[in-house]
């Protein structure tokens, strides 16, 4: 019978020097992890952290191969070698001193594995995984491209 | 005149230990930065780093109270105190130890801000870190609730 709940995390983001910003999450984790981001001088920062994107392309790969271990547990399927590499990449348009807009372009991700299963197998774990990433549900309007890169034999997903 | 260009992040991703991930950065940055993530025994892993989402909260405060502080410099707005609190909330959906699916509940994201700025300069302000906010432009599927809390008052933005 299936269970539906919620899961929320509560954040604080107090602003520091030039572009630092220290992050803390507030709940349900307590104090336990307090993070910050900065930018590079080239944008007005003092390098002291790394900036938002690191952090965000961090849950982005993070949270989708945490979902394909969580998986492949509960679907019998072994790996000698696990891995990702991808890309996150934006157009931004500029005009002057006027605030700049953006927009996602284009995702990818990359699983480069070494399995005995099967590429059906495998094609059925990322389709899982990518259901049960919060962060992937999150950007269903982001052309996200997903290969499976499986003893060196590229196959590709969507 | 506007000029349109490319941001693009690469990373890599690698998978050690229960369910810990060491990621890093490849480009732009080169060899910068290196993040890992994990979970709490809970979730099989061994607590070693921060969740992935906690990386995801993180990248979208972060990126969000960037663009607030660079674009309040090219609209000529000061704040003698500049902090966000919110959260970020998800439904997920279990059936036994089949794999789990899940999806954007509610996004929140208060502006507590002390300025002698007028209400509608902060408006302007914070629809225009939302368009310039890398992280936001990709969760336009999300519904994401504003507010600014000037000096203690509350304003809703969208």
């Amino acid at each position: 019978m299936s269970e539906r709940r919620a899961v929320r995390i509560d954040f604080e983001t107090q602003a520091v020097g030039k572009m630092r910003n220290e992050v803390s999450m507030t709940a349900p984790w307590g104090s336990g992890w307090e993070m910050a981001t900065d930018e590079g001088g080239f944008h007005g920062g003092d390098d002291t952290a790394p900036p938002p994107l690191a952090y965000f392309a961090t849950g982005f790969a993070g949270c989708f191969l945490t979902q394909v271990r969580a998986f492949a547990k509960r679907m019998d399927i072994q790996f000698s070698a696990l891995s990702t590499s991808g890309y996150v990449e934006w157009w931004i348009e500029t005009d002057g001193r006027k605030p700049y807009t953006t927009g996602p372009q284009q995702f990818a991700i990359d699983l480069n594995c070494e399995t005995t299963a099967s590429t059906d197998r495998l094609i059925e774990l990322v389709e899982a995984a990518k259901r049960g990433c919060f962060v992937e549900q999150s950007l269903v309007s982001v052309p996200i491209k997903h290969r499976i890169n499986q003893n060196g034999q590229l196959t590709e997903v969507d």
